[in-house]
């Protein structure tokens, strides 16, 4: 396991006296590029084109983004306009929707030369509220996970998707604060996001890690090589189902078949209450190239059909623990679910 | 789905008037070139280095290496180190230990003067059983999943792995000859023996085809777009537990939790007897360059530390049926799997 020196902070998301910047993540690791995002329209094509991606950072930066077209364009109409592009940049993270209404609702309660303020303090308000929820998860996680000691992860669920530290990630690093651990870290196809961010979030943050391939993460666990399974996650249904990155129900499978725990972390924000299960969640399709493709390099002939489900749903019998910033669902059922969200608007 | 136009026969090896020539599988699909061996050492590197691959080609191909070796070495010395030097190839595959014992013993039965003859004999008798070994391993295949309308592949157990036209893909394509089927065939990280080498023999075969990234088959089941899983494997333990390429006992978790046919196809010189479970198989991990590559690219820091174990075990009670040339056991149990072995010297 590699032990690097260094534990540099890491965020994906920067707002400076009105100004919005991402690290553009299809960059990384090669390089680390900062874009300033000025309205709805290109924050739109960073969401899609996963510029910026995690079900809570989407979230974050549709806030922003909408906030910032309500400064030049405070209309209603311009406003539902603009949060509807924004909406459909992505199907599957339901912050994206939840944040965008929490910001269209306080500018719209306010008198139109209020309404740039009140997006942009609502925008400030939903990413202060993630920071302080990665603090939060991390620490009932790493409650939970206290003996674990080889943590398995799937895609990116750390300050690059997230608020803070993120959800997944922040519970490694708080176990690594509290203990010895290592993290073994799912490559991620076919985009790549534990091979090229979750890596290099590791490597910031000093925690000794491995790089695998998605398939081989089941035959450690059978082989007992691994101690936990801890994912984010895109959305979670009413009744614990989780959608999250494609491959994620497999090592769901295998934790199950191997009586390794398998933990969902992140934020309520990312709970659709108004969704009974899983099977309502729309699974984003997206195009051949990311499969015929990798690091760049074409893998197969350039013409090749290809599916290619960008999420995949865990159903909530397979999942030991839904850990939020508001406590935790273990295991996660309709009603240990609705008990999260008591009292939240 | 893509319906190509040809059909074109695949062959992975070629035994021309005493010359080895093998397809070089490590530059497929963007190249088709044809590497002449001439005895143990270079037969072995290519083993080692996959330009020839799949347990069966991996035993005719080591076969025919021996064989010019005794040629020019009849001597029990020197057979014995040639044999040690192939056998060393690689861990898994017990092709490679059953095909050298075989050629080893035919040689050693003659005088000297009459050792090639005698070891270029055997050679060429495993290499045609293993061609009609396939023809039959694909009419079982084809009689059981006659319903199967959408077949999930892993890896590449087609021509370029096997005899004939393989395992896995010779039942697709007797199928595709009774039938309309379409095949989804795994990406196979981190070598991409599926996005290179099914893909490319699917479309010389004409079989409509999807290539997908090994983590998006588990959601597909779940959705009930797959009828049936069809593996070859690299070696079967007496109890029937399966070794394959690394990320298919996440398959068969999956095909098994949704109530889809897990079969896996191969010949009976897969079948290691001597071995009682899975746990005995000799797992072989391979080069950390692997993973942090993909198609040439580099995909995170070149110092990033890799876990690469290139098969896992599948255990018996996952499989559906084992489907040899010699009939299927289904499913595979001590009893069904040493009914198949019945006479077989």
């Amino acid at each position: 396991m590699a032990a690097p020196a260094t534990s540099l902070p890491v965020a994906a998301l920067r707002w400076e006296t009105g100004r919005l910047r991402i690290l553009d993540q299809t960059l990384l690791p090669a390089r680390e590029a900062w874009l300033e995002l000025r309205g709805a329209a290109d924050t739109a094509a960073a969401i899609a084109r996963l510029a910026v991606r995690g079900a809570p950072n989407i979230g974050i930066a549709a806030a922003y983004g909408l906030a910032l077209e309500i400064a030049t364009a405070p209309d209603a109409e311009s406003i539902s306009a603009a949060g509807r592009l924004l909406r459909g940049a992505r199907p599957t993270a339901v912050n994206l929707a939840w944040a965008l209404k929490r910001v269209q609702g306080a500018a719209l309660a306010a008198p139109e030369h209020r309404r740039a303020a009140a997006a942009r303090a609502e925008a400030e308000a939903i990413h202060a509220a993630e920071d302080s929820a990665s603090v939060a998860i991390a620490s009932h996680g790493a409650d939970l996970l206290g003996e674990a000691r080889c943590i398995l992860t799937h895609c990116n669920a750390g300050a690059l998707a997230c608020g803070g530290e993120g959800s997944a990630l922040a519970v490694a690093a708080e176990l690594a604060r509290r203990g010895e651990i290592s993290v073994l870290a799912c490559e991620t196809r076919p985009l790549l996001q534990g091979a090229r961010l979750t890596v290099w979030e590791l490597r910031r943050l000093g925690i000794p890690h491995e790089l695998l391939v998605d398939g081989a993460a089941a035959g450690l666990m059978r082989r007992g090589e691994i101690d936990a399974v801890v994912v984010g996650c895109d959305r979670v249904a009413a009744n614990g189902d989780v959608a999250n990155k494609v491959g994620t129900y497999a090592h769901a499978l295998a934790a199950h078949a191997n009586g390794i725990p398998f933990v969902v972390a992140g934020p309520t924000s990312t709970i659709d209450a108004a969704i009974s299960s899983g099977d309502e969640i729309v699974i984003e399709e997206r195009g051949a190239d990311e499969v015929r493709h990798a690091g760049g390099a074409l893998l197969a002939a350039d013409d090749t059909p290809c599916r290619n489900p960008a999420f995949d749903v865990t159903p909530a019998q397979l999942v030991s623990a839904l850990v939020t910033e508001r406590g935790i669902a273990a295991p996660p059922t309709r009603e240990s679910v609705a008990a999260l969200l008591v009292g939240l608007p």
